[in-house]
């Protein structure tokens, strides 16, 4: 069943690449127009069936009906503004931006049919090559209706999303930069961080703990930064909140307190072991 | 080729059950005892062939030719002076220990034919129940000799561990347990502080950058922190080396430095890509 005539893919990298793949496989679209900076992505994109139309021009989208911002949260805010003005009325407009605060609350105000999305389905890879049609199945959706949010709008979005696989949950912008800082950008941080203290000369020594717990920091660098600075409070207070915990571990391990160590990693090993 | 006649393993865990398995498939021995104070581990060792014969007493290892200490250091060290006094001359003495210098220092005293050994091949799991004849295959064994070490022993250590399926490379105790304070210790003491730091309800959010970062927080409570005290002081020092790193990403975000930010990332992720 087709969801959508005309879906325009507002930056075609894993995400974006990985939405074009989908809803071209399950023919959800009559057509997918994608929008790059780049040429290379898009003629890479049209060749693997992500998209049927590559433009580097945004005034191509004048006749979707769903919008879909899948660029750097930077992006998004720069490019909404314009975009504003080139959609036709009934235009569904979406996001897959890591961090929602600031869209959302510059894209409700913009587009009269927005509604907000955060698949949790990144990887350390990025680019259109690494896309995969079941990229979202089995995964967590979060989307970030507000008070304007029409019911329409909303049931249309929940079925696209359960169409490509992903578990829906919904939540206010707020609670969701809240609950990711923990749960996606602390971890990247202190992956991050982990690897930045290896002495070179010991990495030759690794093994498959040191591999998993860094895994993701091999992401990229500028999406990350700009991930990280675009949920700055929530992420400078989840950071503090770990150094606080890593710091009674180091004060049990420096007391000799082994009981106290042993609570704490256990209820640690506890948590972990509930973990989905 | 048998490597030895009688081989004992003291303590038939996730390391010392695949040693059983490993060196019962490779035929490197006539007879394999286990040693342990639990019965139904002894049961189960024997019923999957990782060992002829399970034994609650140690009495039974002066006949061996191997002995292979496989418990947590804490017990290493409590059961090598009684074991010492067992043994029969010429019997080569190994230990498979997380943490080196105070079990080095100790048994290379106690037995003429010791040689500390540490497999980089363990997981979250620590039961026998998760034991493989492949868990050393591809993996990096450190052996840690002293100026005491005889080059016999040496050899047919190196010999044992490479008929294992693992890559051999030396180091003193000291340096070892600097090295793995850092390459092992440190990600596991974060990944505990990391699930710890996290609100019970935000874990239905996780995704798999929470789930590889914390994987080894699954890992035994007891065993690590045996481990953790074992290594104070090298852990103590790579803990607080993390906390200066974190707190240079922490202070970038905080400052909005975006330059400073990835420039820290970039140096992160380029590290991250040089690990095998």
């Amino acid at each position: 069943m087709k969801l959508f005539n005309k879906v325009a893919i507002i930056g075609v990298g894993l995400i974006g690449g990985s939405l074009g793949l989908a809803i071209k496989k399950l023919r959800l679209a009559n057509e997918v127009i994608g929008v790059s900076r780049h040429k290379k992505t898009l003629l890479f994109a049209k060749r693997v069936r992500a998209i049927d139309t590559g433009v580097l021009d945004i005034n191509i989208i004048k006749d979707a009906d769903l919008i879909i911002f899948a660029t750097p949260v930077n992006t998004i805010l720069e490019l909404a503004g314009k975009i504003s003005k080139l959609i036709k009325e009934g235009c569904l407009v979406t996001d897959v931006g890591s961090t929602k605060q600031e869209i959302v609350s510059k894209l409700d105000k913009l587009f009269p049919n927005y509604l907000g999305a955060h698949p949790l389905a990144g990887s350390e890879k990025r680019s259109i090559m690494s896309a995969s049609p079941d990229l979202f199945k089995g995964t967590l959706c979060i989307l970030t209706p507000t008070k304007n949010t029409k019911a329409k709008v909303r049931r249309r979005m929940v079925g696209l999303w359960e169409r490509l696989g992903a578990r829906v949950i919904f939540s206010s912008a707020d609670n969701h930069d809240k609950v990711i800082s923990y749960v996606s950008h602390l971890p990247h941080a202190i992956a991050f961080s982990l690897i930045d203290t290896m002495p070179i000369s010991y990495l030759k020594f690794s093994s498959s703990g040191l591999r998993d717990t860094t895994r993701i920091a091999a992401s990229d660098s500028q999406l990350w930064a700009d991930i990280f600075l675009s949920n700055e409070k929530n992420l400078i207070s989840s950071i503090e909140h770990f150094q606080a915990r890593l710091s009674k571990i180091k004060f049990a391990i420096k007391s000799n307190n082994k009981r106290q160590l042993i609570k704490i990693l256990a209820q640690a090993k506890k948590k972990r072991e509930g973990l989905r």
